[in-house]
Order: C-alpha cells, then sequence, then structure tokens
C-alpha cells in the first residue's frame, strides 16, 4: 500500500480522506504540480516548485509549508515509498469550511495532500513508436497560467481524443493549438523547434522550460509563436512535453502520419538531452 | 451537527469524507445541485433534478440512484435536519480511481453526497434594500450550461466583487453581460424583463426559468437576447434569481445605482409570484 501525505502526517494513501466541504472538492479551489522521480530523485524541482508559489499565489491560497519544506516532504514520500521512478503529485486547497459558501474566511486551513504514482518513463512503446493526438476544441477556462485543479475540460478532451484512437489531444482555439490536455505541443519547421509563447492562454510547462533550454545550448533554434494544425500536419516533426512524459513524439495528428510517421531525430536528440539533465540535476 | 448523505449512508457532516483519490477533488470531475427550501418543502425539484440529469448526462456519468430516489434522499435529508427554511446541496462525481489518471475506468461508483445549509429566504436586508453587483471579466470555461463543480473563476469573481463591497459579481464576455458568478442576470427595460438566451454560454437557471413563466402569466413581456453593461446601468430595473435568493433587486452596479437606487416594483412583483409558487409547489 502505497504511502501518503496529508497535512502534515504520512498515511497509506486508503486512509487519506478529506471532507465533503474541502473546497478542492466543492469549488476546484485548489492547484496542483507533478514532478517526476528518476533514479529516486526529483527531476526540476525548483522549476516546479517555483510554478507552485505562482499558482497559489494567483489564487490567493497560503502555502502552508516553505517550499524547501514541501520538497522534502516530496523526498520523504520518496524514501518511504521506496520509489525509484514515477511521479510524485501534489495538491493544496483552501481547505474546508464549516458550510459551502463561494466566499471564504481568510483563515482557512489549507489542505495539502501529496502521494506517488509507479511509472516506468525510459523504453515504452510510446517512446519507441509515438504517440498520436487528436485537435480538440479547447474549452478551458481563461487563466490556463493557474495549475487549478479545474481538469474537467481536459480530462473531456483526453476521453474524446482516447476515443478517437489517440494518447493525447491537442487543444485548438480560434484555429490555433494551445496546447495538449496534460502537456506543451511543439513542432519542428523550418529547422526550428516552434512553441506557443508564455500567456494567460496557455501553462508555463516546467519540462518545456527546461527542454528550449537544452535546445538552445545544443544549438537547435527555438521560436515561441503560436501554430496552426495545418501547420503541425506539414511539419517535419512534432512532439509534447510535460514531466509525466518528458518527452515524446507525436507520429499522427488526427489520423495523418507526421514525417515520415516514425519518431522523428530532432524529438529524440532533445528527449536524451533532457534525461542526462533530469539525472544530473535530480535532488 | 447537521446529518449528511454519503453513498447511501446518513451521517453526521463532520464525518462525510472522501479519498483524495475522488475524481471531483483531482479533476473537477462533478456536478452539482442547489434546491431550496421552504415550509420544510423542496422547491421546484422536478426541473433541479432535470438538470441534474442533463448535467451528468453530458460528461457521462451514470446517477447511482433513479431522480425518484434522489429526491427521496432529499426530503429524508430535510426531515433528519428538521429544517423548514435553507437549502439541500448535492454533488455527484465520478467517483475515486484507484490511481489519477485523466482517463478513468468506466466502472467507478460515482460519489453522491448531500448535505443542508440553514438559511433565512424571506424579509432580509438584502430584499428590502436590494444588492450592488460589481461587473468582472467572464473567466469560465466554455460549458457553463453544464453545472460543474469547476467554479474556481465563479469564487474569484464573488471574491473581487466583494472587495468592490458587491454581494454578487456579473460576468461579462465582449461587452455583453453573460450572468451573475451564482445567478441569473434580469434587467427590466421598454417595459421588458430582459435575459439572456440558452446557449452554452449561459446555465439555464431553475429559478430563471420557473420567474420568467410567472412573469408571462402575469403579462410581463420576457425578452431573450444578451444586454450590455451600459443598458444595465439605464435599465429602469434589474435583479437576479437564483435557488439560494429566489429574486433579489439589484440596486447598484459598479456603485451607480439603478433607477431610483431602491428595490424596483417589477422585481419585488416577480418575487412574490415566485415565492407563492415556491410554496404552493413544493414536495
Amino acid at each position: 500500500m502505497s504511502i501518503a501525505f496529508l497535512n502534515g502526517s504520512y498515511l497509506p494513501l486508503a486512509d487519506a480522506r478529506i471532507s465533503v466541504l474541502d473546497r478542492g472538492f466543492l469549488f476546484a479551489d485548489g492547484i496542483y504540480e507533478v514532478a517526476a522521480v528518476l533514479n529516486g530523485r526529483l527531476v526540476d524541482s525548483a522549476s516546479h516548485l517555483a510554478r507552485l508559489a505562482r499558482s497559489v499565489d494567483a489564487i490567493g491560497i497560503s502555502l502552508p509549508l516553505p517550499l524547501s519544506a514541501v520538497e522534502a516532504a516530496q523526498r520523504e514520500l520518496v524514501t518511504r515509498n521506496g520509489m525509484t521512478e514515477g511521479l510524485v503529485y501534489l495538491q493544496i486547497t483552501r481547505g474546508a469550511d464549516v458550510t459551502r459558501d463561494f466566499l471564504s474566511p481568510p483563515d482557512l486551513a489549507p489542505t495539502l495532500v501529496m502521494f506517488v504514482q509507479p511509472k516506468v518513463f525510459l523504453d515504452t512503446p510510446a517512446v519507441r513508436d509515438g504517440i498520436a493526438v487528436a485537435t480538440m476544441p479547447d474549452l478551458r477556462w481563461k487563466r490556463r497560467d493557474i495549475k487549478s485543479v479545474g481538469l474537467l475540460a481536459q480530462a473531456m478532451a483526453k476521453r474524446a481524443a482516447h476515443a478517437a484512437g489517440a494518447q493525447e489531444a491537442w487543444l485548438v482555439e480560434d484555429g490555433f493549438v494551445t496546447e495538449g490536455a496534460s502537456s506543451t505541443a511543439f513542432i519542428l519547421t523550418d529547422g526550428a523547434i516552434v512553441t506557443r509563447p508564455y500567456s494567460e492562454a496557455v501553462l508555463a510547462g516546467c519540462t518545456a522550460l527546461a527542454l528550449t533550454q537544452l535546445a538552445r545550448e545544443s544549438g537547435i533554434a527555438v521560436v515561441r509563436r503560436a501554430f496552426t494544425v495545418a501547420e503541425a500536419l506539414n511539419a517535419a516533426e512534432a512532439f509534447i512535453t510535460s514531466a509525466s512524459t518528458f518527452c515524446q513524439s507525436v507520429v499522427r495528428i488526427d489520423g495523418q502520419a507526421i514525417g515520415d510517421g516514425r519518431p522523428g531525430p530532432i524529438a529524440m536528440r532533445l528527449r536524451a538531452l533532457y534525461i542526462d539533465f533530469a539525472a544530473a540535476t535530480g535532488v
């Protein structure tokens, strides 16, 4: 039985229960982060913690612990679960009030929960063969820069993509790809990797940020601009990044092959660079 | 201590706890309804249950009970709590998986929770004096016809409105009022009450529907069209409807008085008609 963290205590995940009055449950009034664990160490932790701080600040939740203590608890959870490869999921909500009201008292104690998920990153079929994506209308709210737990639109898009035989949904708004339902979307075109600029329309991906830095350092041009579905279909390569996939080639979009329909060399090179970075900088 | 309903059991609200793996908590993957109780009876129950059925159907959750059994449980909850005036809150989620994944197994058992909230409807200061609203950008997702628990945008708008000295936020998109953060928005102009047509941009308000029917029956014209903030500021009257407020006059918008700054006669007449309807048709 996996061990979870809930408001300062370590306990079996099956015993990690919250009040139905928790505002995470009633209002999606909460923030989450997912950090990868490789070789028993947290990958790119400082970047995820900084985004956590930005997200909670954006909706006015106070972290119940300093970021250093959050990271220490994540590491303790990895140790207690004997995990070498997988994910640490973290969620903080505004806490449970004594009743349900859109307005909450300022002194609510936030709820902080973490649990681990075993996951194999290396040498998976999705890496070897690439993945298919299906494009879906982007139905989400307008503050996607905030990593909130209001994920119903994403879950609906993932479900529709799965029904269409794809492993990820690319969300489309006004003709342009915003991002994946749980990943950042990239294409390779004219020799440069292209991904959407930072704004309230997309989440600032931690893995995407690290990967674009690695790309630049190795001489691959990075262009931050929105791209259309048509551009993606005609791209030399396409790929996604996220904490839970690192970097995976997209070999089909809406059933149409990208490039030669096999994982492309640039995406695979960036994936290898990212894995080296992840292994070298884990904490 | 109030008594709640959770997955078939009646228990103290403080003991009503759910797994942190509940998809309502992790993904806002759930639906809610709020029904008023007047004189110990559920107000406009069939309308709320029909909307519940539409919402769960829209996101592919199966109701664990027939609607008649849901209503019976709501009534039992009212009885057990000895409630004569207040609200019954109901939430259904896709349930708790064994891990966190955007895709969920089709056989998850939904979570169904209900609890009551005492509330005074009649002769309150908000009714006597009217309320102030503040306009806020509508940041919500694009399927507002689905009454999902993804309410962070609404909670943020309510908080900002409260900080501006208002009791409700009117959400504005492309210059037009969509609706209140937790109510339907109406204005009275050219002798007709005006409210937004049904679409995916707004929730189909149960109270609003009943009230517009009562309006027509009593000779008050109803026009379904979008209206601007400027029109609202120049309206003869403005008001909101919801299960938890019935009908309340809006006497100020963004600090500017509407009409003579007092609750208007049409809104108060409609409120009285609604209360008569609520009392006569309660179950």
